[in-house]
């Protein structure tokens, strides 16, 4: 089988380009499951009811989160609608919301895959959470027995967090891949003991920002430390990611490959 | 003209690859100008005297720093005696070394061309400097006027601060390339206005552990939360780095190229 695996998903360009792209994509790929990380998909901050049940009439089967999972106040009050949307697991009990999932997931040859879903958010100049190494390791054994594979987006800032995480991981999880720098990063591949793995997937959404924002409004916040209200950025449209191949015999990642597109406005 | 910049280089296994590897990398790649990022090149913390030395024996035309420049406080006494070493131009006066240099270097065909190498720290999640944006900007202009190019070492944490300072620089440097997250990114392009740019050109130094590091030591870190002393990681090693090709009539970059190579132990 194969999975997409779309980076932080910025705004309604990012939403646009989704709905307009994606069906295309899991066609030309062959893809078989699709995640997204949604948590700057309404407005570059969190994630709103509606525009959740908006992504979700795309192929998507399930939305990671990360730090600004409750900026949209509402999806504290909704999440538990959703089946498909994790939020950090390292957040403290209790909290609205699950920190993973595991799908049951039919395949075209209609086998079916168990399927775990998880999101942690890193310690390292990000908010204060629970620590995501000693998060993991009480119910890795668990997820393994009752999970075909073990999917872990991790929302972190410093790719020493990042990297750690995945060697911890390896022989353990299918993959970790890293979201929340907005910045694809050129290190995949499978790790020693077969983790596929990848310091940040990159994001989904404007080109020509900074990181989503209109950049001279990033510009200007530099040059006078004044804050001022973001804008999203317009313009051509990235999308990243990466392609996991996943042998269904051992349910092993043979395969990790980078997705950067770019669609001119 | 090509010109070839390595990310920074960490502890031993760093110095020996580029003491093995560099004389024929500028040999297959055509390279006139080499500028690597010295910063970790003793034990991953800062550069000695001597292994600056060493360095310099190798075709090496300059080497920038960054946070951890003083980091071996002999460099303090002897930075102004190495024409090469630039550090970050936003400490604060006065203060040893210089910020950048323009070198004046002399191409194949005979004709000289006027590099000016600057290197700058970024504020987020970094240690206290002037601002990276008002430091440059009063001289950018000066800088211009003397050089045919410039090339900027951006040595900062957060991927939205150096995207930032690489649309604030474009069309007035010939290009901003960032160091310091040890994790080449995939997102090198030619901006609008003709300014090469890259987010991370990544490191060069073992592979296999974290950012430079016994991965064991870092996972350790990462669960006990206690520290512990930092052993540089064995076995195979990356040298990445990136290539720009300049154009000689108009000293403009038509392109950047990203390096990644392994090299088994």
């Amino acid at each position: 089988m194969n999975i997409l695996i779309l980076g932080d998903v910025y705004g309604r360009p990012g939403r646009k380009i989704i709905k307009a792209k994606l069906p295309q994509l899991i066609s030309e790929y062959q893809i078989d499951f699709t995640i997204i990380n949604g948590e700057n998909a309404s407005g570059g901050n969190g994630l709103t009811t509606k525009n959740a049940k908006e992504l979700l009439n795309s192929p998507i089967d399930a939305i990671t989160m990360g730090n600004h999972v409750w900026q949209q106040k509402e999806l504290l009050e909704t999440i538990d609608h959703f089946d498909q949307i994790i939020r950090p697991l390292n957040y403290p009990e209790p909290c609205p919301g699950k920190g993973y999932h595991i799908f049951t997931h039919e395949l075209k040859n209609k086998t079916t895959k168990k399927i775990c879903v998880v999101n942690l958010s890193g310690q390292i100049f990000m908010p204060s959470l629970n620590c995501p190494f000693n998060t993991m390791l009480p119910i890795i054994d668990k997820l393994r027995m009752s999970s075909d594979l073990i999917l872990i987006d991790f929302h972190a800032e410093a790719t020493s967090e990042k990297i750690a995480f995945g060697y911890f991981m390896d022989g353990l999880a299918s993959a970790v891949y890293g979201t929340h720098t907005h910045v694809q990063t050129a290190d995949e591949r499978i790790l020693a003991g077969g983790t596929a793995y990848i310091t940040d997937i990159g994001m989904t959404g404007p080109i020509d920002g900074v990181i989503g924002v209109d950049k001279q409004i990033i510009i200007e916040n530099m040059l006078t430390k004044r804050p001022n209200r973001f804008v999203t950025a317009t313009g051509a449209v990235q999308i990243n990611g990466i392609i996991l191949e996943v042998n269904d015999l051992d349910n092993k990642v043979s395969k990790i490959t980078r997705l950067y597109k770019i669609y001119e406005d």
